[in-house]
């Protein structure tokens, strides 16, 4: 690509920019969290349609997916889980195919009043939108749409198809991406935003959620003596699990591209549940757990090894014996994915394309690596369809945190090297 | 009262025992768990109508009993709190006047899986009625009501006024007895038959209710190590108040009436309920705690040091240290009473009367004493309105555990008597 055109890219990105910002804060004022998202995918199917894409919207069918493996087991109805992908089909298709993928749900945002201003209505401060979702990951979802937008306003578009998809499940278990895998959707590549300021995301860690269920004996709490306590009992199973989370993340079991990470296999946790009255012994407890794994790490081993360390703890409690603990598993069962283990010649020419569109964006700076340690969509991508999946976005703070805000600049820059990378990786072709 | 007397109301309980089990069975069937009492209700004023009792029902008006000593602090709406009174004007007015207490509100039944039969479907196995408040205290205003049917199959009424109270509240407040007070419901003794095993109360614990509230700054749990995490906060408040407990029930601190009584004071974490999302860490967690108290300690005293104690393990903990919880009290503030220590001449005679008609039904058998590790509605009539308050009741299991039950024969006795104490106590006159 010349410099003339790229130069022309970008402008035609900035020339945008206020419109993407307000397409940030209308995409963020929708409450997408999970079972919510129908009013964020009306938006963004709208938004694809008026650009020309042809716009396809269906519900998840976990029996289409539930043999795939990545999978993971859900609870509870899934008539509100519904993608939207849409395709823009090459005239000339000469280049290689593309996905861009965001994901559309957002976690819960907590108590309101441990806000500074209202989740779901964003604002922007100094530079900063802040808003629940507005960086993980609409300011992902957005870029990919208007690095598009700008390669129209010079007159192009892709010379190979590119699909832009918006997910729902990202946030507990992928089946969104799944589902997209297994209606079809395949490229040679695939670009997810999500908000890592910017760095390549070349390794990430797999995540398992399980909930642990305790029921004791309950009584009046007169005779507390005699009747097993089922929220305390969660006390000595909590620690036995940081206990394996130790074990885990010590050096000499590290994934080499964790070797120098603080930590990378987090146990949180996030939820916990039990009793129903003040003054009875509480008959049952259940907490919520999120544990990460390492790219390459067994998860039926690492499974029975979380069931193993509940049920030694367990034993050793005098309640606990009687009434062992149950896990059951669902949301997660996510396996670590590093794309910088790939060393095929696809991912080295992605790698480098991105490298370059970063470059031509940032002043000839350098595309930084990240290991992290979440998970994100890209590994169905890279481990069950081959597709080498770069994982790069804008910066962000506190996600899935109160004030979580994302950098306006840095959307920008993002989307600037977004609308380069695809006219490389894709070519262009006349309108 | 002459022996042939006393020998045609123990049969004439006898005579109409198999009604009263099936009056037990269908206020059982009622699930009045607080806010569900009005279907129990209804029947307890139907059958007092029945009865030829005057019905006084009336919604419980905070604003009314809030001002009072005894009151507990109650949160949401009140307008299902309805008390039901019964009361019969004696024609000579000879005798001592009686008030017949009981609770119609139940503990809920926890998860129904883990009773062997449904709770509010009573059934009757060897002797015992099983199903949630059978025990805790339906059989009791049974008996309140078929001790009364007994004498009148007799010919006979009370000689004084007796004023049958089904009242709500009191497994979570007492506000209920508390509002019996306000309207005016004085008598020169009290009769409450909660399942202490036939055994008379003289001496009962008080209870206070409180939850600790935790916030945390929870991000993704990527960076779980910069967020606090508000659910395993609550340990080490937990182990604190545990601490307290210990030193309260400390040999040297106990209450003489208590003295012979292994852990009187039982500290019991009721409920907890705490985060939004397994993969962020929890902003957020609430306990609910239970503590007893002795008779004479100070409430106020009681909270200041429950709240140092909190405010202690919160200093000593990195991040409750910038987030110290927030302790709210709604529920029990309930002080406790010593039946025992009240030397009046009319609690003096009043035991004996009880004495005497428990001796009776029981082949001269000893009244033994009990002192109890729980509260009872007692303590209103004791503390606040100068009126002895015998708890005397059948022999019940599993209260606030599955499987409730009492057993049907300690009801029958109970019933008899107490047909024997009316008789004695408030004199008897002719239909």
């Amino acid at each position: 690509m010349d410099a003339e055109t790229s130069s022309r890219i970008l402008k035609a990105v900035d020339t945008r920019f206020d419109a993407q910002v307000e397409f940030l804060a209308e995409l963020t004022r929708h409450p997408s969290t999970r079972g919510n998202e129908q009013g964020a995918q009306d938006f963004m199917a709208a938004e694809m349609a008026a650009r020309g894409l042809g716009v396809d919207r269906w519900q998840i069918d976990v029996d289409e997916i539930r043999h795939l493996p990545g999978f993971s087991p859900v609870i509870g109805p899934y008539e509100d889980a519904v993608n939207v992908v849409g395709t823009r089909v090459s005239q000339s298709g000469k280049g290689r195919s593309l996905i861009l993928n965001g994901h559309i749900d957002v976690v819960p945002e907590g108590p309101h009043e441990m806000w500074d201003s209202p989740p779901f209505d964003p604002r922007v401060d100094d530079g900063w939108m802040y808003g629940r979702g507005a960086g993980d990951m609409k300011a992902g979802l957005a870029s990919n749409l208007f690095a598009l937008d700008a390669l129209a306003a010079c007159g192009f578009g892709p010379a190979a198809d590119v699909f832009v998809q918006s997910v729902v499940e990202e946030e507990c278990t992928g089946n969104g991406a799944l589902a997209c895998l297994a209606r079809g959707y395949r490229a040679e590549a695939a670009l997810i935003p999500e908000p890592f300021a910017e760095n390549l995301v070349t390794a990430q860690v797999g995540v398992l959620w399980f909930q642990v269920h305790l029921k004791g004996l309950p009584t009046h709490v007169a005779y507390a003596g005699t009747g097993a306590n089922a929220i305390e009992a969660a006390i000595p199973l909590i620690a036995a699990l940081h206990g394996l989370e130790d074990r885990w993340n010590a050096e000499e079991h590290r994934h080499p591209a964790f070797a120098h990470v603080h930590h990378p296999l987090n146990l949180n946790v996030g939820k916990i549940v039990g009793g129903d009255w003040t003054s009875s012994v509480p008959a049952w407890c259940v907490f919520d757990v999120r544990m990460g794994l390492f790219p390459g790490q067994d998860m039926a081993a690492a499974k029975a090894e979380i069931e193993a360390v509940l049920a030694e703890a367990a034993r050793e409690n005098a309640f606990l014996r009687n009434s062992l603990p149950e896990v059951v598993y669902h949301g997660f069962q996510a396996e670590g994915y590093a794309l910088g283990e790939d060393e095929s010649a696809t991912a080295q020419a992605a790698i480098g394309a991105l490298e370059a569109a970063h470059g031509a964006v940032n002043s000839g700076g350098a595309l930084d690596r990240l290991s992290i340690t979440a998970t994100t969509d890209a590994r169905f991508f890279g481990l069950y369809a081959d597709t080498p999946a770069l994982v790069y976005g804008p910066r962000a703070e506190a996600i899935h945190g109160f004030n979580e805000r994302v950098e306006l600049e840095s959307m920008r820059r993002v989307t600037q090297a977004t609308a380069l990378f695809i006219a490389d990786w894709c070519g262009l072709e006349l309108l």
